[in-house]
């Protein structure tokens, strides 16, 4: 989806800076010559995890203060000021699950939304290994499971997965046979594959 | 991908309100009891169009003054404040292409974010016929063609597709042979089915 970032214009103003969102505003030359105010948004960007622990995958249930009902998620959140994606990835891990792994992979760079700044970033951390009790703020309820790689493909028919900007991936996955097999082998190694 | 949503509580302030976005902020109860300021936009819904004339489909090229290249999208646009979506899908349908229906049916209701209030709905016109020349702003530059189905369903491909929120239930119906049948069929009606 990079095509569709816009990115926000170096003459325009940011408005209003907020908890999360920043607005910025500037002065759109239009097709006929007239000028418009355009506005966009930024915010800060988002890392997830597809956490390989053996031959399983690390998927969760959460719950957020201001969320109705459980949900499903990946190990993952925001990146902290300026921080590295793949340093938020290992931290929000970490965090989370209690995992840490030395062999990291971007798998996906998407931009969920064209008028806002805001990338979503989904690593593969490949041979997990359990370090220490998982430890979240007092925003976040999580529970851990390990789930299988088919389980994992049918995450993207669960209405309450939390990373709509995965679904179409993971059903092109499911659509592509090679694809699933070459992702499957940079999941658990050519060994695994059956 | 209802269920992500959260919506913005009774007890939140408006903070501030630009061209697009509105931020709205409260104060959140933690897990823990202490209270933290929680933030969530709110922005107008949009409505797009599966237009049907014959057996084709509306499908467009679109330039916008601060986009770097033209990309591919569904007639649609912004709901005019309280617009009723159905009422906005016909406006930005005859504005853009020209084409009118009176054969209207719901086909989708994606809320893409879950920190924003904003809902895309997705309507199908069916038999639809050219009323008279399109005529868009001066913030739009749009041409449109007459596309297979099958060149619909590839439209999931195009990394242009201006309508991000479709494009996992496009790849739904591409996985699934008897949705993609009712859908077809819901588009065009018994008969064309071969």
């Amino acid at each position: 989806m990079s095509t569709l970032r816009k990115g926000i214009p170096s003459n325009a103003k940011k408005v209003f800076g907020g908890k999360i969102f920043e607005v910025w505003q500037w002065e759109q030359k239009m097709f006929d010559g007239n000028t418009a105010i355009f506005e966009r948004l930024r915010r800060p960007n988002t890392a997830q995890v597809i956490a390989v622990v053996g031959d399983k995958i690390l998927a969760q249930t959460e719950e957020q203060p201001d969320s109705m009902q459980p949900f499903s998620s990946l190990p993952g959140g925001r990146c902290d000021g300026d921080e590295d994606p793949l340093v938020a990835a290992k931290r929000e891990l970490l965090e989370e699950t209690g995992y840490v792994s030395d062999d990291w992979v971007l798998w996906k760079e998407v931009n969920p939304v064209s008028k806002i700044e805001w990338t979503v970033y989904t690593f593969v951390a490949r041979n997990c290994v359990f370090k220490q009790e998982p430890h979240v703020d007092s925003g976040e309820k999580i529970t851990s499971k390990l789930i299988s790689f088919d389980d994992f493909l049918i995450l993207s028919d669960d209405p309450s997965f939390y990373s709509p900007e995965l679904v179409s991936h993971i059903l092109r996955l499911r659509l592509n046979k090679q694809e699933r097999y070459e992702f499957r082998q940079m999941l658990f190694g050519k060994q695994s594959i059956s």
